[in-house]
């Protein structure tokens, strides 16, 4: 029986390490709070009803059940015991391990609002999709039975907040939603009055972005019907809206995508986290004292990388690797390898033939960068039946912009509503 | 401005009655708690992860869009006022009428036993099939990290309450997904050791069906794998099994397919009700001393119709179209057309390759009655791309044995797990 490798997370960093052990002399245990794998970077379509959410998620262990070496258990993991090579589960169970990767990546941070969360869910489970979903779809049902034009104008007003890939893919996809879905659809009001604005408290939108594209993005934005307002700090949000200082925006819909914050169980390695809570590894993706224990993906912070690493699906999948070839390095007695971020390019989708795309030196904008994001994001989708559906419900999409999941499930949670 | 017709509920009747008052001198409002109109008869695949649920699902006010006399409301409807001719809604608001279709259908019936439903649910709307499809994916994966034989046992034991049409399906399916859908995802167990026990009141499976079909259908089940228990009454269900009597079933998964109930809201008409609940409409569906009521589909009961006239789909299009003419007719000062119910056969499936179906004097089972079976559904799925997906998930689940929609949303809700 070879070494206990454990795993945490199985998002793009944590599937990847596995992946990438087939066939090693170890015994890997996959341990997830979900039972699927997310391809996270649709998951905004699964908010906008536009994929169903098995067209983006696969089970992890059909995903894996072909690797003998890998065994797939559903848990909680709350805890790493260093000293005692164990993690602690939610209910009670422990994982004991010879290595052990953490890839349980980021979730969202309300700088330290938590009350904001219940009026402005945030995006990064399917769970989340399907709120936002029901929060977007309820608001026009709701704006239908309202007689009074005021309070009908805060249904039909939608607020993201932060102008990241997240918020400015919502942005899009929602104007999209009111200028043409459900155009013909209701009695009382004309979808295309809805409003959709895009708060951001930097001056551009997709800050990571080279200036002339975010300008280029914002461009797109507006033409799709968005309402980029810049500079704009939010100060408060509550059932009726958003607070921008002494300015007050009504909104009954509202969707945070402004900031993550690291997984908590970083915290419990005890050993540094940079500013935004994520581990700080060693250019092995080790943790300092502890050879036998690395940080991939979003949870990973690498200061001495040169240029830094952003914080995207194939970053996260390149640590994974590295993590699993070291480890089969140490058993192997070679030393470590250093982690190198290869870097193909950024994408961002904007909305229906609108993106902007960074490839080295080529910079695109409108339709030719949105084609290179629709064929690389079927490309990476995970199995060939996914792909397959995936595209089908795009080119229908495209065509009658018409959205296939506009299905609420469950009771309407916002507060007041 | 024409008369003003409501309809409560856009099931196969509600739905059936406003498509045809197209064209007619009405204003139509239709009022249901769900904003999609559900394909019901394919909602166990959604349950058994075998279908997303868009596919059997599309927003009822995209289906009526086209059709100008229609408006839709989302709202629940929890009284009729019969003499103010007004509904009443959930939320304190009202809807009057000059004419009304109540097409509310049934919900599930526990025979008085209301705390059995938290340990069994049972299967009418997407939420209920989301709540057993978590249940049952989170049993295997509850057994994979149970190092109890017996407790494992528990966690891999299936009881399907009820063999009507329902009660079939499930078992049917649930066995498949155990021997083969599964096969070779999990280490500590073999998942064709899961037991699928189908437990029926009376001596045989499909009761309404000619005695040597659910005979039939009774061998199919067993050849997929499926124990069937008749003559076995229900005494006890709680979060560890079902009591028979003085027989102990340890099955820690439990779904409820025997009874259903009429909506009610027929009770708040204060005409008379069968033992079922439903309400005894007169030869043309209207109520006695109303005849600007009318109640179609399974909410409907209609002693004097011989023979008795089936809870299917078929019977509810039909009262729907019925009661919309007599709309109709009343309004052009013509009198109302008696019900008849035109028998197109009836059609049950029980899993791979496996079926039942009566047309007139022909009989068929296996797999003749299941490609029957599979064509009346794809052909009577409601939009043209909503057959097309299930189609393709269709095929691909035939060919591969795998089931798309595996995907566990939300938290473990069964009591003590």
């Amino acid at each position: 029986m070879g070494a206990r490798v454990v795993i945490l997370g199985c998002g793009f960093g944590g599937l990847a390490a596995a992946q990438a052990l087939r066939g090693a002399p170890v015994e890997v245990t996959v341990i997830d709070r979900a039972n699927h794998h997310l391809f996270q970077p649709l998951l905004y379509q699964v908010a906008t009803a536009g994929l169903s959410a098995p067209a983006i998620a696969a089970p992890i262990r059909h995903i894996l059940a072909g690797q003998d070496n890998v065994t797939v258990l559903l848990g909680d993991a709350v805890r790493i015991d260093l000293a005692a090579r164990e993690v602690a589960l939610a209910d009670g169970g422990r994982v004991g391990y010879d290595r052990l990767i953490v890839a349980t990546g980021a979730a969202n941070s309300y700088f330290g609002n938590d009350a904001w969360a219940r009026h402005a869910p945030s995006l990064k489970t399917l769970e989340d999709a399907f709120e936002i979903r029901r929060r977007i779809l309820l608001a026009f049902e709701h704006a239908e039975r309202e007689a009074d034009p005021a309070a009908r104008a805060g249904w039909l007003t939608f607020a993201v907040i932060g102008a990241g890939a997240t918020g400015v893919e919502l942005a899009g996809t929602l104007a999209e939603i009111a200028r043409h879905t459900l155009r013909g659809e209701f009695r009382h009001f004309d979808p295309r009055a809805a409003r959709v604005i895009l708060v951001e408290a930097s001056d551009r939108v997709l800050p990571p972005y080279p200036p002339e594209l975010s300008e280029k993005a914002r461009l797109q934005l507006e033409q799709l019907g968005v309402s980029v307002w810049l500079g704009r700090r939010v100060t408060g949000i509550d059932a009726q809206g958003v607070q921008l200082g002494d300015d007050r925006l009504a909104a009954r819909t509202v969707v945070w995508a402004a900031g993550v914050a690291a997984s908590p169980l970083g915290a419990t390695l005890e050993v540094p986290l940079d500013r935004a809570g994520r581990v700080v590894v060693r250019p092995d993706l080790s943790i300092p004292g502890h050879p036998e224990v690395a940080v991939v993906g979003d949870l990973a912070a690498l200061p001495h990388h040169q240029p830094p690493v952003p914080g995207v699906a194939p970053a996260a999948k390149q640590m994974g690797r590295c993590a699993a070839r070291n480890i089969v390095h140490a058993l192997a007695g070679r030393p470590p390898e250093r982690f190198r971020y290869r870097d193909y390019g950024q994408l961002a989708t904007i909305g229906r033939s609108a993106a902007v795309a960074v490839l080295g030196r080529l910079e695109l904008w409108g339709y030719p960068a949105w084609l290179l994001w629709l064929v690389a994001h079927i490309y990476f989708l995970i199995s060939f039946r996914n792909r397959l559906v995936v595209l089908l419900d795009w080119a229908w999409a495209y065509w009658t912009f018409k959205r296939y999941a506009r299905i609420v499930v469950g009771p309407d949670s916002r507060p007041d509503a």
